[in-house]
């Protein structure tokens, strides 16, 4: 099948691999029936995606112990190559204070709007990704 | 607050502009309470974000009509700066015959795995986006 040459499925460690070189994934929480995704700045501490929150959306769910989604990828729009992973993990606020002083290690900042003094990780408990190199470049007949 | 430096809400317009120019978005879709993130290879058309599906959790979404989210961003990781365009809308299957040519038309091809014949419509019912330049680069210390 021309459609999945070169498709690769990624173990665990190196889905992991790709999570401590990335610096921007997407959280995705469901709200309702209908999931929200946000860009964030993350790092992996002890494993666990760790990314700045100020109120809203992504601390109620951290709040809540919510389920939540984890993506990453980078992807060649032009040759159509690329890698993408993804996580399903435990939302949680970071309190204790040894916790809160790595994180703060990390050096993350938040992309987008707001003050985000608050720190949540997520425990990542099913992790999926695969990697995409040299499809065939096909023409528009053969599709 | 520094957080809040160049931070830009843009209008309906401006996101639709970016979608324009975007070739890979990402698809969010509750599953359970658990959302799943796909990035997809996708165009518009007549205003509605077409991507291609084989069978599974995209697809069945969209035979359901179900409400889904899709989200497109361009950030640079570095100076932490870019945009982010996020969209809900309800998905559904293409399947009128001029629209099936129509779609054809896009150059779409499937990013990752399988065969993908048929092709996903997500009507946008709520748009929204926001653009990020420059922010100031703290030292550590500040943050």
């Amino acid at each position: 099948v021309l459609e999945d040459h070169g498709l690769e499925i990624l173990s665990d460690e190196e889905c992991v691999e790709l999570l401590k070189i990335a610096r921007i994934g997407r959280v995705g929480i469901s709200v309702g029936a209908v999931p929200a995704i946000f860009p964030v700045n993350f790092a992996l501490l002890d494993g666990d995606i760790v990314f700045r929150s100020g109120e809203g959306t992504k601390l109620d769910a951290a709040l809540r112990g919510a389920t939540v989604a984890f993506q990453v990828d980078r992807i060649d729009a032009v040759y159509e190559e690329g890698w993408s992973v993804f996580v399903v993990g435990t939302a949680a606020v970071v309190r204790e204070l040894d916790e809160l002083e790595k994180a703060r290690q990390l050096g993350l900042r938040s992309w987008a709007d707001g003050q985000r003094h608050r720190f949540v990780r997520i425990r990542p408990e099913f992790i999926s990704g695969r990697r995409i190199l040299h499809p065939p470049i096909r023409s528009a007949r053969d599709r």
